[in-house]
């Protein structure tokens, strides 16, 4: 028997309703491959991130968040240039070293607190400046929403972009969950992008009911010089991309990105709160957006895997990571709380544990 | 006002039904992401590969061609190593130096006859074997169908695997066009394939009526040892697989890949019949699959592209290339014979224009 | 006028007599290229090494430490893979990343005691294997001597040796300073390396006398399959091979490495000495080799620097590096701690620093 | 027994005993690593490169003519960028694929006449400029002696430079050789580099007496910006720089570098005034500089090889590369003139073979 609906990640979920039908509607006829000559569907999505992030803006659709983020901050670097990003961060630590292989450059870690990095932490990087012998910073790579689920402030990004300016380098952020950190922030994408200092956006939407696909944002297009080559050797071009280019369309349209963020936050809300009443639980990080991060009884973390399925974040300190989606159901929640106070009854108060 | 369907390239045609139904019925409920965790979306792709390949394969969905290629070949070399190809393969010149970035190898050219290489033209290669300074040659890279719409016989693969294989090297194919040649062949993808000596095969079908998503097929599980981590960090490792494998998976069932090469196929045969009846053009290539190649006078060119349009193969030869697809119709081939019909009345028979 | 000789670095002496004379010795006369057709010259060098470090070796020689590092491991790697290190390593902070740039790896980093990691801080990484998403850790890197001036034990280095084995993994030791190593070990190279389970050896000597190249030395001759290669491709082959080849085995004739670096140990052990006289400096680390690592009064390090340079090492603890040499001799240090003894006492005991 | 001096390569012979004065004159002493600190030794041979070529320019040492290529070419290219050169260049077919691992970039071929190219043979490859599916075309390099042994006229230099600079491109010169070219030309360097249009020139000295050491001289400061870290991350920077610099200062004192070459040339000159009066042999290249190509009849080669060691050039037409060198001596072309005389009289003439 299939497993029930889990909290694994947003991206174990289906494509939502309107971003199929959006694929259906741009299917029929033919169209213009690569985004070439002009073709209207994308000319007609790139338009909407206009809209929503000023005029001054370049526009390149690709497979996924790793080539948002490899090609985003690679365009912006030679290979002896440094990226400064949070240990956490997952150009850091998810892409199997697709940016050191890319791009050829050194990634820097820094110690994250609650997922964010602060200006001061890079400081000690800039001393490397100048001497031949250290890869040179030139971008810091901030990730909105975190891979802890937080949310920079606006003025926290603001901080951080004066201080790369500041220090003739780029700011770089990777919106894999833009959608629930506008969200969280109730606002637009403007103000903590462009309006906050952002140089470069890998702007996402598979993990809030897409199929595929991701935008590389440039705020001020002559950082997008000659990035058209960079896509393609990057092996990124898409043939048929009025596929991708419609879903985007559909998703800048009417709010559907807010819509699925907003159901996906409010759920993970909901979860934090359910799970806070177990004095067995330790909920670790903020919950700002769609993701809480719990420490739980070690016994007890497969006993509910079994049955919605959920990664582990931790495995030395047992914290695990619920991600909500656009799908998520009062069902699914219900249903996971409910299994865990049935099986939590033999486990002692967390604070025992720890 | 839009312009009608032309003869641009395969990958202008939409989606055929099939496969869109296919995305559509995947879509529901939750499913593991990355293909992982025995995905069975992915594992029935996977079988129905096996179903056509036989047993001893390993099969890994990638996004496009440009990939399944570079990291199909990448696998099997180190950077020191050459990858000897036709002049005109798209690996060659149409993926802007990605097999040199990505694998950091060179690529050795061959002159080919009609699309096609021989053993004996990769012979002088050898002599480099042994030698510090040069490249060492390592794979054979060839294209089914051929950029030139070309077909190799099973035969002609099996002559280039045994030379490769003789002396230490791999032979790669290249199948964005898989399925127009094995309809040309009239015969299945394992005759000319695997039965023929192919090592890592390229299986495309975004040209034959899939949205994305390719498949990097090894023959021999052995030869795509720890292929997961190259295909991550190649940035080629989709997190909703679904998408990718379901696609195939429909692809392979009730012969659809045939169903929809066998029209495109049998267009081109159609188109270059007509073509044939007019003096001034001049079929270049034999025409074996869903591409038709031919000398136009050059003032035709541009008449001709207002209405449908077609790529200039050739700016030199004022060679154009004219692609079928699974949705061409007799209605695009009447309409734009007649409209051949209607401008080449101007222009002297192509004799003496050569 | 010209500053006296300093503590700077190794590398800022000169070439020892014997070396300057061996490179006098193979001139006359024309001499094979590359190492090519037997040259007599280099296979001489190599010989010398087969008698310090057994039969079953591979020597290669190029030009320099961070090539040896960079083209050592990745022999032994894919670009998916990792290599943990101390986070002081020269292959770390040193090489303007170049590991990342020729090997497309990801550097996993440790926290160094004394300059030293140990195999149960490379532990956590292995949960990493299988994880498509993240880079595979391969292989382990150590320095010895270490970038702190401290020597690992042989019974240390077997231990990290067999745990990446057993991992599944390789052992690479960075010896520029391998002869100050063995001097502090009192023992030949073979105890440290071959037999404690090293796989590949960076053999340095420019910090000990010679004026450029660099052995890279792999204990199992099959592991250096195709490396020459490698090397090529790494802008690493010396066409006029001799004057490397000439170097190293004068070098490793009558215990030439021996006498070098005993006299630089001992030098250091004698600056340490004199230094721990004065209750306002504090030796930081273990002086097992030719470095001393000490912290100083801030506004001393200046008036120091302009007489005798050396390098600060850290410039928020006020950590400078002083490093002897072949040819530093004993007015060297006792116009040092002269100097030393003149402008010290304006400044407060250390303990008051700290 | 030892052969005899040959005709294998220039850089089979040794180091001119100026040089080798020069390395001993530097040695005793301390002296600022990686010419770091205004190192007074580097700033001394970089002001002799600047009485030769002018001040706008900048100078850095590395390793080889492999590297000095592959950073110079490289520091002027992205990686989707395109180098064209002569498909006999040494950048093409005899770095091992440096270029394409280093850079990332495409090598497009162009057939030479003599070794050399021409802009009209470069004007196809501009319309792939613009054209995302292709490497972008931006430098042009060329040999200075070429590979076989002719030499550019200033006029065609400065043809390739314009064509270069008009379609925003730019012009390397691979000067491995370069002082063979400035005898022939009978001119300093001055003429036929930063006067011809030349951007970036690796200059080299091993194959004229040198021990090691190549220089890449960028014309126009600002085109070697950042190129220290790019030498760096590159593997080659010397530590012990005052090694390269020195030899470089006295080759470019006192005109070492063309009594050397001119010797070399001279030879040459001798060596093939001497090879036409056997009608067996047909020189094959103009001889401008210190090679001779040579058709021989096949079986003869292996005779003479044994005595005189010499490379096969082309193993289907029997053409021999004979080189000479700043020790060629006399004694030498007249053994080997003899040598053929002796042997030479049961072959046919040529005429006879071709």
């Amino acid at each position: 028997m299939k497993q029930k609906k889990g909290f694994a990640s947003d991206n174990w979920s289906g494509v939502c309703p309107e971003a199929m039908q959006a694929l259906n509607d741009v299917n029929p006829a033919h169209n213009e491959a690569y985004g070439e000559l002009d073709d209207p569907v994308t000319e007609a999505a790139i338009e909407k991130f206009r809209q929503h992030f000023g005029d001054d803006i370049a526009v390149y659709f690709v497979y996924n968040g790793t080539a948002a983020n490899v090609l985003g901050v690679g365009q912006l670097m030679r290979s002896y240039h440094a990226v400064v990003t949070a240990k956490t961060a997952h150009l850091n630590e998810d892409e199997c070293a697709a940016p050191e292989k890319f791009v050829g450059c050194k990634i820097l870690e820094l110690e994250p607190d609650q997922g964010k990095i602060r200006p001061e932490q890079v400081e000690p990087f800039l001393r490397s400046i100048g001497f031949q012998h250290h890869a040179q910073p030139k971008v810091i790579s901030i990730s909105q929403v975190t891979e802890m689920g937080t949310v920079y402030r606006p003025e926290e990004i603001r901080a951080l972009a004066d201080f790369a300016h500041k220090n003739n380098m780029y700011l770089h952020m990777d919106g894999a969950r833009i959608a629930n950190a506008a969200v969280a922030l109730d606002s637009g994408f403007k103000s903590f992008t462009v309006d906050a200092g952002v140089d470069v956006l890998s702007f996402g939407g598979t993990k809030n009911g897409l199929m595929f696909g991701e935008a590389v944002v440039f705020f001020g297009k002559e950082k997008a010089r000659d990035f058209e080559y960079l896509r393609k050797q990057g092996m990124q071009l898409h043939s048929k991309m009025r596929y991708i280019a419609a879903q985007f369309d559909r998703y800048l349209t009417d709010d559907l990105w807010k819509k699925n963020a907003s159901h996906a936050n409010y759920m993970a809300q909901k979860l934090s709160d359910e799970l806070s009443q177990f004095p067995q639980l330790t909920i670790t990080q903020e919950v700002n957006a769609n993701g809480v991060f719990c420490i739980m009884p070690p016994e007890l973390i497969p006993q509910l895997q079994k049955e919605y399925f959920f990664h582990i974040w931790d495995a030395e300190t047992n914290e695990v990571r619920l991600m909500c989606s656009w799908d998520t159901t009062d069902e699914d929640i219900a249903g996971f709380v409910s299994l865990i106070r049935e099986r939590i009854q033999d486990y002692p108060g967390n604070e025992l544990l720890v």
